[in-house]
């Protein structure tokens, strides 16, 4: 994506309110958030991602003579507008939560502080690549939670929505936690891990299943996967597999990894007797891996059921989200800045109170138990709001503020989490590799509590609003219903 | 798409399997067969889409100096084989489906017949092309039918799965009967209309409601459609929206088209409201559209309720498909050309029976009843048979083979749908323009039977086996058996 210009990968709506605040308004700075209002999958949080496309989105960021071309053919645009847009940059700031951290409904991911105009072009862009990566990095998280320490890679690009969520899926999926991905793309462009064996035609091409085998055998002798279902798995497959498992063992050949891949059946009863084949075989440190349609509740079951699988290719389910194919983030407008210079907070009311959004411009701390380091709680505040961690600090449920905690002074840590990315229409982040915001995203994970990783029912990790906010939010809705 | 080079975007495994047959095997062609075993959605058809770019994929195979470096440097492949990929180029033949075809399960949608080395590297590309495409087509088709004629506009680019799934998904929503985008890109790529509102933003950017529908309607006096739920749609909204057109009325401004906007609250009950309003206020032709997570169902039922919306904005249920996210489109080898030259047949069986394959270098007859038009069945065989429509067909049903149905003579038509893409490497399709080919799939859509079409249980396409194909199948799974 890098190398292509997105800029007109925007909502029409985008252009023609950008023309109308050039036509009607001073262009005035204004504070957009993009926020999401559930975790995908029923899971008890979400893994930030696709900070670094954002970056070289807004940094080729040109509408070219074609493009300026092309808009004018509309009929809707002024020449005096479209000039403006032939020179456009943005020239804003851009604040984002780095990508590998876990994140929860209502905080702002990214906060965009730019001229009317430049914010609202952006939002389309910003929210396509943050709702993918977002969306697939906390499914995958999901899946690996389930495999409980056996890896997962990531094979679903056939099934992908497109060459792009192939591509970007798989960053995503090595993010939150996969390791390695069948894309070879995905591994050149962000160097990460490819993997693969081989698929049924491989074996249909030969004239049995045995020599198909020890041709793969002698080719790649390092990483000999060999897939056993094409015919009959226990009847022709294992055994054929053990045959070439023991002639490289006579021969004096010790593999780094080989195995067996199912990818049909009963993958719990086919891997036990699989298992029992190659042990009785002498073969006890034969991998067997599985595919065919799995995700985190069908490997969760497997686990269950003592299935003998310990490397796990996850395709559909995965690259697409199946279950919840869409991360639901939104961009909304938060504060307009005065002639003062002040940013003064704007609220979005609806006639579903859930869209009803948090007003201000805004930052985030996150509030973790010292002595344990797992995350207490999340605060939302104005982003000049100060805290001192030897004060108390005083928690509550912004829907029932009832509901309070105290933390006492010296017993809790806090972190702000929203970090500058633009300032100005400067880059000021500079992205880690893929492989560093994978071991991030490990570390970020252990400050979850137990409760709030699991599949089922996770416990929900509190997202409070300060009291200065809570005030402002109550006060301007107020106003608004009188 | 048409500028990037894809070579890379494949599965590992077909890299490997490659070097493979480059080391193992004589280059022997073969042919594969894209089909799919189930129709998303439980729709009772799908529609074909992405042939275009799969044209352009394979126009642009080849693997650049920084792509074998790349390879080179996973230490797995020999420098003999990458000479080979630093030449290669796609030589083969391939036959498609055009898209917006009405396709069904178990159809060879895509033909490929090449070396099998070139059969296997484009497996992965092809798929992902075709199933995201497909996808998307079939599932707008179902949200068009659902409207009963009113105008579907595809809003769900900020929820798509990245920038291509927005991109090729808008692509596919025309083809599958949207009338238009919101996508600015696939509008100045795909020459399609663009469409659009504005966001609530536009609305709080100004000092009231009024204010800002005033000077929108100033600025697009001809598509006129004002967003109407950012504080009260009822109280405020509309009522500030029938004061702006009282004043274009007034002012003797006659609008190409306008309305209003719902996109939240129960929309049956405020679009009825709505309409009364605008109604009595002598705006009988106001449109009243509606977005807030549209799809099929809800579209379906809105109008059993009489909602008086007549055009409707679908986002993120339509560019994700969300209850059903992946096409399921797999690749598979059908046949071996042996030294004379002929295609000998193969077959993959498999533990779950449903992922049995057709043998044979195939094509696809569609049979057509006489005097509707309509589709009777459609009949897979071999690419060499022959049919005479003035003598009686006999189809059966290759799963129940006593359930017979015998056309006489003169009362039916046939046309092979699968069509000549590539010859031995030379592009010998001419793709027409995506407004065409969405015209091609509205006629295409009324060949199908009524309760094909209908969006629950529908009646089922038959899909028949000639009989030359059945007993070469028959014979295959038998000598597998033994």
């Amino acid at each position: 994506m890098s190398a292509q210009n997105l800029t007109l990968l925007t909502d029409l709506y985008e252009l023609t309110m950008m023309q109308g605040y050039f036509e009607t308004q001073e262009n005035e700075t204004v504070v957009f958030d993009v926020f999401f209002r559930e975790n995908p999958n029923k899971s008890g949080y979400s893994i930030m991602a696709g900070v670094e496309q954002v970056i070289e989105y807004i940094k080729n960021l040109n509408f070219s003579y074609e493009d300026v071309d092309y808009l004018r053919g509309l009929g809707i645009f002024s020449e005096d507008f479209l000039h403006y847009l032939s020179g456009f940059h943005f020239s804003g700031s851009i604040y984002a939560i780095p990508e590998g951290t876990v994140i929860f409904p209502k905080e702002p991911l990214v906060k965009v502080i730019a001229p009317i105009m430049e914010a609202q072009l952006v939002e389309t862009a910003i929210l396509n690549i943050i709702n993918h990566q977002s969306l697939i990095a906390t499914k995958t998280s999901r899946v690996v939670f389930a495999a409980q320490g056996d890896g997962i890679m990531e094979f679903g690009l056939r099934r992908a929505q497109g060459p792009d969520a192939g591509l970007y899926g798989a960053r995503a999926a090595i993010i939150g936690g996969c390791v390695g991905t069948s894309n070879v793309l995905a591994g050149k462009l962000f160097d990460v891990p490819v993997m693969g064996t081989h698929a049924h035609s491989w074996i249909m091409s030969f004239k049995d299943e045995y020599t198909a085998f020890k041709e793969y055998a002698k080719l790649y002798p390092d990483a000999c996967t060999l897939l056993v279902d094409t015919y009959d798995t226990l009847k022709s497959g294992v055994p054929n597999a053990i045959r070439v498992f023991k002639e490289m063992r006579d021969a004096g050949i010790k593999p780094k990894s080989y195995g067996i891949r199912l990818d049909s059946g009963d993958l719990a009863y086919l891997s036990k007797q699989a298992r029992k084949m190659l042990d009785a075989a002498g073969f006890t440190d034969a991998v067997i891996a599985a595919s065919n349609d799995l995700d985190e509740m069908l490997i969760h079951d497997l686990k269950i059921q003592g299935a003998a699988i310990t490397s796990w290719g996850v395709g559909t389910n995965l690259i697409t989200s199946k279950d919840c194919p869409s991360f639901g983030g939104v961009y909304k407008l938060a504060a307009i800045q005065n002639k003062e210079g002040e940013f003064v907070p704007k609220i979005k009311i609806s006639e579903n109170t859930e869209k009803i959004t948090n007003p201000g411009n805004k930052t985030i701390y996150r509030v973790y138990d010292k002595e344990t380091g797992k995350i207490r709680a999340d605060l939302i505040c104005f982003a000049d709001e100060q805290y001192d961690t030897n004060e108390e600090l005083l928690l509550f449920d912004p829907n029932a503020t009832w509901k309070k905690t105290r933390l006492e002074g010296g017993t809790y840590t806090m972190r702000e989490i929203l970090k500058p990315i633009f300032i100005n229409g400067e880059c000021k982040y500079q992205s880690p590799s893929v492989m560093e915001i994978a071991e991030y995203c490990k570390r970020e994970k252990d400050t979850l509590w137990d409760e709030t990783k699991r599949l089922f029912y996770p416990h929900r990790v509190y997202v409070d609003l300060s009291q200065k906010l809570y005030d402002t939010k109550a006060k301007l809705l107020d106003e608004m219903s009188r």
